[in-house]
């Protein structure tokens, strides 16, 4: 039962910001597409919209914290650890870290995002309502130690 | 039947990139905003998703020639214009023009677009299908004269 | 001496995902928009490369509060309020609501979100360094009575 | 001297929109990534800010069309082909074809867009200008055969 994934990415031209950097919400985007690679790697669907199978995981926190910037052409680790497991909602913890040219991951953590997600479905009228989440995803998610990603 | 449409926008901070102008890419992202505020303006949906009533334009090509780039905070006008109407199709003209700081925009047109599409609707398995303009849409809409986009 | 800026924006097309409502990275342009809209109606730069004056506000954190979607062509009005004024940083807090048919502005608060920009210039290698707000600057701000923004 | 790049890359959920597809202005961002693939394949900075050796390649026009949409989770390949190398310019065809599930690239083409990029440097004033491409670029590009991307 997997408790983390591992994304790498390169900052691309237009992730850049006239301050010369990558723009603070392109994190959000970062951390969303470690995610997807997450349930990719458990063949889980992220987002269903099979009728009586309907499911979402809409967001109802996102919170990052930015220690140094990343910069064109740089890539980085983005570190998903599954920081809590709740009955109908998943709490994530997201790290950032640069590479250096060898392809070394460095140890600073250079941001540090949170995101909560809570499980939906779709109720008669096709309005989202929260669910427990399925047993299914549930059987392939497990909490990582909090000591995993206390910085 | 009104033929064009004229929205005003000012450059965000996240739509430029390290060269210090507006991406290329988010002219696109103007050029639909307008549409989107041209089917407001004719009380049209842009897009439906009422069973039997779906509709949505898709788009078949799109394309920008640039000749001046537009900088942060400054405000630019995006002039919309039906270049031609076909049985399931539009193909819109879009217009840049700068805005001085007393709000009068100034004539040189700084970029100008071309998008193409095509009208869709769901078929019973929730395929896309080319349809024909709905009557109703078909009937506030009418293609501008070419000297209005010639530049 | 202003402690707040309202901001009324329409969620674009290219905002919303897949699952119909605005994409939750985009909250956080939105917020960025409407402080570049308070620092313009301050007559501030938000950014200035001049030399000896280079002035950016990049961000220490960021955090958003989802408590109901916005979706394609809804209007909202986004509330800029400042929480907290240090010698180097900024805390704003934004207040998400939507506006019915007629343009007034509901109560609910549908997003919350909370940005803290540190003040800095560039040092004689270029590298961003944290400076005291300028002094023309923090003379046209003043924190909001926390009543203001509490939910 | 390459004429061509491939890159593949799976389909963000932020990069779909309320249809369920990637959004149009998306594949100019994914051309443009290649591109910056292409240039660190070579070695080469596709933008630089070294005083007395600015480069930059804004772009003149920009094209797509669009033959099949691309959905969440999806992988495609961006193939980068020059096209044609002028003096100051150079014109990128770039293919889409999508991947099946083992991987291999299918060989429709389900968009194709064209790229014209000025190389420019910075004149006295910091202005861009066009130049001629400098000879340590030129040396590593040439033009693909037409055969290679004429559908």
């Amino acid at each position: 039962m997997p408790s983390e994934f591992r994304l790498q990415r390169t900052v691309e031209f237009c992730e850049t910001d006239m301050a010369g950097i990558m723009h603070f919400s392109n994190f959000f985007r970062w951390m969303e597409a470690c995610e997807a690679g997450f349930y990719r790697s458990l063949d889980l669907p992220l987002i269903s919209f099979v009728p009586g199978n309907v499911v979402g995981w809409p967001r109802v926190t996102a919170s990052c914290t930015y220690k140094e910037p990343l910069r064109f052409n740089e890539t980085a680790e983005v570190r998903l650890l599954i920081k809590e497991l709740r009955t109908r909602a998943v709490i994530y913890v997201f790290q950032f870290r640069k590479l250096d040219a060898a392809g070394t991951v460095l140890p600073p953590v250079v941001a540090q995002g949170e995101i909560a997600a809570v499980c939906v479905t779709a109720d008669a009228s096709g309005k989202m309502v929260a669910q427990p989440i399925p047993a299914a995803v549930r059987a392939k998610l497990e909490p990582a130690p909090a000591s995993a990603y206390t910085v």
